[in-house]
């Protein structure tokens, strides 16, 4: 089975041209002028269109246990929603609840594989470390798992050391694996919760007072320095604070191997919005900071010292109470309303994954803040190279995997929870103008999204093999 | 006719990937997996090989008078040892010796034109600017020169005012053109100058000690300063000092649409070269700085903050009394010899056209400084979108012309003034141990270089005309 | 005749005690605890009260004939204001209108001598460089003069070439003298003028669009690097803009002598005060900026990348049709009316000399800011030491001249034109709450400020010869 | 009984004049011109010599108990070699090795009250931390200590975690206390540690392999994050990382209130000086590091990022099998030798007190760097006002304390333990060539040092009670 699509314009992270591209199977096959379409080929014109690679999405949490209830989207709803954010290709994290690392990867292949939609594959956490541990992470290459993700924060429940983080960082190092850091100061944020908790803060701008962004930022550094000892790559997860833009900066100045991703909400919300009466809504880890924190995350993505824009999409109800209607069926799942009376019973996380490429595209490239090539290589080609898919994602080239999103510039979308698709009750960017929208999207060569139709299914997503030693930006 | 390369690792400025690619005449018609060749076409097997775009160098000064003498190649010399180093395409810059800057115009191309044996183009030096050269010069893009080069060094030479390179970049902003500037202070050298003859400083060393580093960094922040009060983008040219490369971060991170380049001779050699017996080979404008100069450079390719490495490429026997053999005749043309007893007649320039893919990639890519794709950003996809060259040259894209060097990444060369095709005495890289250099090199589909044979010849290169409101990176 | 003053708070640039100070004659004779009165001696209880070194404003313009008026300060009125804020040295420009540049401080002494209320200096202006000038300005030094101010805007009227300001810095570099930057791009700002007016444009904001942040940026540097290469000191006069500072620090980082000056109205004002209806009162040279330069500003005389901060002092007449009562006697002189058709024929300068200190302890020190010992250094000991008069000025050790402010931190003013002592119609302070006066203030022992009294008369103030080879801070 | 220094040139940390001094008893009288001498007055001629404060170390360790030996010079010896050298208070750090705080404080009260022979004060260091302790913090101030020392190295000895340091530093900045922090990763330390040994790696300059300078960096950064969410004032002692002055630069830039000490050793000496033979003699901690670290610390002192230069001074004897005379007894006290086959025996520490000084003089205001008010800022004022002792202590102003030290610049001196007098076996300076050197030291107006003869006696050193809420600088 051919595909031609004819006559859009190819962008990929340097180039852009106006090119036919024919996708043969699951693969894209060709790239050329005026390509001849074989008898059975479907043609698709792009005139006026762009063709982009499938957005990747590294950072996502998918069904995921949470303060008694869990995300709202599963691994279907939240891969459907993704695709139709132009988005093909999502890597969610495994948690570490058994003892063997394998058999929580197991746990997720069995909540995953059924319902994937799109493609996929898992990093590990490593919230608990010891010589079996050890012992078993280079073992994960076979699970095509090549990433691990550690965090400074969660003490007693995801906090390694220092002394473990650079240990994990040093296997890590050795195999062609990456280590992923959540940076935030476990330390002082369980004080300061505790000493909010006694004195009746319980609001959800609390929650903000309670991760000040300087232990996020010497957490930044701290996990550098770490890696620099330990001669280890890095990858910082949802950049949030200028400071660690700054120190992003310093240290790959300083020639350290060390890569950063931030998310749309932090380009785009503060404090200011956990004050309001629905402030739950804007409740995730690392919370809302500053204006001017948005501003230089924004420069460090146009300067290009960030690498990555990923989501941490992990959706909860605002009101878990109310169901809504998901594919014609009444769904509520508890959430937010959970912590109505104590900010830290608030489930930590939003939804994003489908909001990512329209939200950024309007933001980032209509608005002259950067070139649609940098807007490929933040959400597609880099990551895509960052985590071990490449060339086989992230990339226009013949030989990939046709995943392929053809974009509307000219679009206009009012956004808002009507138009996501996300399992949730609610969406950050309601009522936002949008020019510029996914029209078409194929999952190796398969067109899942036409429009507003969703032609997916459960389970035709596939499980992506990573491989170790990948490039570091 | 076709030529299709078969199995080659294709290298973009983003992208690095193994895949066929055909060639259709002139273009590059398709990339693709496993291509089947039509019954004409030529096969090129380029496993285990790079296929690269051909090289840009956007700095060159072919057959140019000087001090009496001449730069020592010519149209079809310099454009052939560019071939040979993998360079496909030059531009060069036409004095303003005439009134008419189309006059001057046609007088370059009447030089260059049935010499050319790459793709060229053509900068204007505004040297000389009234009322007449401003009307005018909105008229150079009908001739495809979009680029105005001006100087702030060469008092009552080539220097213009602030206050008409203020003039000039306006009306190229205006018009979608790009101002060039060559930073240094000419009040500052010129005084210097005449102190150290008067006081009977003449050799080679005083020509950098006369033009001081100091010089450079605030010409180039002027000139930044001019483009962001003109609201038009910049670029300098052979950039040479560490402090236009803090100066550049600083610009572009407030936001002005600067850009820089520099040239190999400014990543390896100091002014210690000039105090050799024989260090007039090492005379350029700018001079030679120090080490610390060299690593600051460096760090500016590598981290992105300068966009372009091209050559300034200029040169000049050392000994111009004692003739060479080129194409088997004897040739000699006055040289360095002109300023043995006074650094001032010493002709400034050397040789660089054909060193520099070569040089940069052992030192550079080699190294593991920099990636493949940065190596064919700087040298290529950079220079031609900056100057509206894109997505003609500078990409291996379907469309795009078929410039196409086939590198060997595995050849070894000890390189010099042997082994380098330009018309000159000497070469700055004598005896430097080569890994990796140009097979094949295509012009627009034609092999013209094919090993140590050359297949070129004079004016088969074409002239390009260029397009204005070029990308700023 | 000897003055005790008792127990009040020395303050010097580094240390704050408690101590009795005693002065004889002219001179502070002694800091001790409980020192004897000798009979005769008068008494001043300073319990409660700083004693801090008399203010230096090293930047003002008495006199000066500017646009067909005068500067409405002459050495006798502005003295006075000096005086009733603290200051009791200040240091005046001498235009450079005759060829010789003695007669030009001799014309300066004529004004000067007779009326100064104050001890008072010269710098003398350079704008006009010839080899008589430079063979001159050695044997300023034998007048005094130990300081030369040089242009770089002022086309055809102030203006020097670069390498004229490179000659000049030469010069005094060899002679201890030190040159002073007045740093803009005049090319630019001659060219925007003429447009603004061809346009119809003639409010007072255009006097701030036609002097662009960026030319004070880059004439910043341009200075410093002439300094660089003329191995001497430069001193930056009313830095305005943010890029000032960042340049600033740069060099200084970078080693460079490099000192730069502020003066109070860049901290406050932004050019939307050029907007007002009387926005006239706010034209001086360079313009007002935006609220981040201002902030820009003050974090350089708090961090000390700024060691000074003057005034520029140069008022004139909001309406000078409308005479106001000067010591009993109606005085009405031309001013900001001049231009009220033409930006560019609106006197540039304003009153500032007498608010300098209480509008910057208020801001200042009582804001937090910074502390007292970094008020009397920006105020009065860093301009001693730069300029040549430490330690006889700028100190409260024994040998200094007994220039003294006895200063009262509670006293409370509603500051304005009808507090302050300028022979102006307007203040730009108008309706500022102040914490912090001076109560009394001495002139080389002599009282010559009493709370709202002034005690002091024309001819009192001495001429002060400087010293060369002054400290580099 | 007075004492009258006549006509020397008195620097404080600003100024810089030639006056008369009179002590009386134990204070600074008057400072002024001819003072006249009372009948008994002693006469000191000061003429040609420096008047200088007497130095503050505020980083010593006497007769501390380490490894099985203990630091060579106790309360006695090591305030006697800080005489010679020019300083006349020292604060020592008393260990928590006792439950209650206070009785660590009266253990070290019963060490040195006997033995002082220059004035002292303690720092408390808290190395664990409970309710207790918390309570007890406050008390402290009762004491005479308001400092307090951390550690983020040395697990379960002396490192406190994250949260506890935290809560110090809360306790600290309520009570107007100051926390110090010794920055150091200890987790990554006591891997590597172990690894070396495991290696069987045992020489000292596995000391600087098994500590690497990016632990210093990220903790010190760790450090200024956890004060400025405690909203506390720190200060970083012994900073020896490049990498800690760009950070401290960039909290202090970002307003945060931090402050930073470096160590003579940290400016001369690197990881080479401990591969010589006789390596254990550089053994302390942190560790030397390298040139460019020496460069970027000299570049802190000399632009007043940092405030305070102290010794950490804790000699141990190289050889303690071989017995030293001193005061013609002989001494041996166990010393590195204990470490001969395993770095981690060897005593962490050297002698410093008395080089701290004559070294700096001679290396920083000799050669140019900075001025002797500087000189006098960083070793004695800016240490007296940051730790609560000013204007006691580091100042020459009337009302304090009569320590002084007349300053001779044009001594010569060639250095070395023979010289030095520290109760050790070697000095680090060994052989150097010294310009100006204490003449006489004062201590309370009673003459200590004289020449090369020593006028001190144990227990004439007083303990010096400090005052919270001391300035941040």
């Amino acid at each position: 089975m051919q595909i031609l699509i004819k006559s859009g314009t190819l962008v990929t992270a340097s180039e852009t041209i106006q090119a036919d591209l024919l996708i043969d199977g699951e693969k894209i096959a060709l790239i050329g002028h005026d390509l001849p379409a074989s008898e059975n080929a479907q043609i698709v014109d792009a005139h006026g269109k762009y063709v982009l690679p499938g957005g990747i999405d590294v950072h996502t949490h998918f069904d995921l246990p949470m303060f008694g209830t869990v995300s709202s989207d599963d691994h279907y709803t939240g891969h459907k929603a993704a695709a139709f954010g132009g988005t093909t290709t999502v890597i969610d994290f495994v948690p570490q609840d058994l003892p063997s690392l394998r058999a929580n990867i197991e746990v997720w292949h069995a909540k995953a594989d059924p319902k994937a939609a799109i493609d996929f594959s898992f990093h590990m956490n490593i919230t608990n470390f010891n010589d079996q541990v050890a012992a078993e992470i280079p073992h994960l290459i076979d699970e095509g798992i090549t990433t691990l993700k550690v965090f400074t924060a969660y003490n007693n429940r995801l906090r390694l050391q220092d002394g473990e983080i650079f240990q994990v960082m040093r296997i890590a190092g050795k195999h062609g694996m990456l280590t992923m850091l959540h940076a935030e100061n476990g330390d002082v944020i369980d004080i300061l919760v505790a000493e909010a908790l006694a004195a009746g803060h319980t609001t959800p701008e609390w929650h903000a007072h309670t991760r000040p962004a300087w232990g996020a930022v010497e957490a930044f550094l701290r996990g550098a320095a770490l890696a620099a000892q330990a001669e280890a790559p890095l990858y910082v997860v949802h950049m949030n604070a200028a400071g660690e833009v700054d120190q992003l900066a310093y240290v790959r100045e300083k020639g350290l191997p060390v890569m950063g991703e931030t998310c749309p909400q932090y380009l785009f919300f503060t404090v200011e919005d956990l004050r309001r009466p629905d402030g739950a809504k804007w409740i995730c880890s690392p919370p809302m900071r500053t204006a001017t924190d948005n501003q230089r995350l924004w420069e460090g993505l146009i300067n290009g010292t960030i690498q990555v824009l990923a989501t941490d999409h992990c959706p909860f109800f605002y009101d878990g109470t109310k169901p809504i209607l998901y594919e014609g069926q009444p769904v509520k799942i508890p959430g937010k309303e959970l912590g109505k009376d104590d900010f830290t019973k608030i489930p930590n996380g939003l939804p994003a994954v489908g909001d990512r490429l329209p939200i950024f595209w309007t933001t980032a490239v209509v608005s002259g803040k950067i070139t649609p090539n940098q807007f490929v290589a933040l959400t597609s080609t880099n990551p895509a190279k960052i985590f071990g898919l490449y060339p086989q994602k992230g990339s226009l080239m013949p030989g990939a995997d046709a995943d392929i999103v053809i974009w509307d510039p000219n679009k206009k979308v009012t956004y808002g929870v009507a138009y996501a698709q996300h399992r949730t009750d609610y969406n950050l960017f309601e009522g936002w103008e949008l020019t510029g929208f996914p029209e078409k999207v194929f999952l190796r060569g398969n067109l899942i999204v036409d429009g507003r139709e969703w032609r997916g299914r459960p389970g035709m997503g596939r499980y992506l093999y990573r491989k170790p030693f990948a490039e570091v930006l």
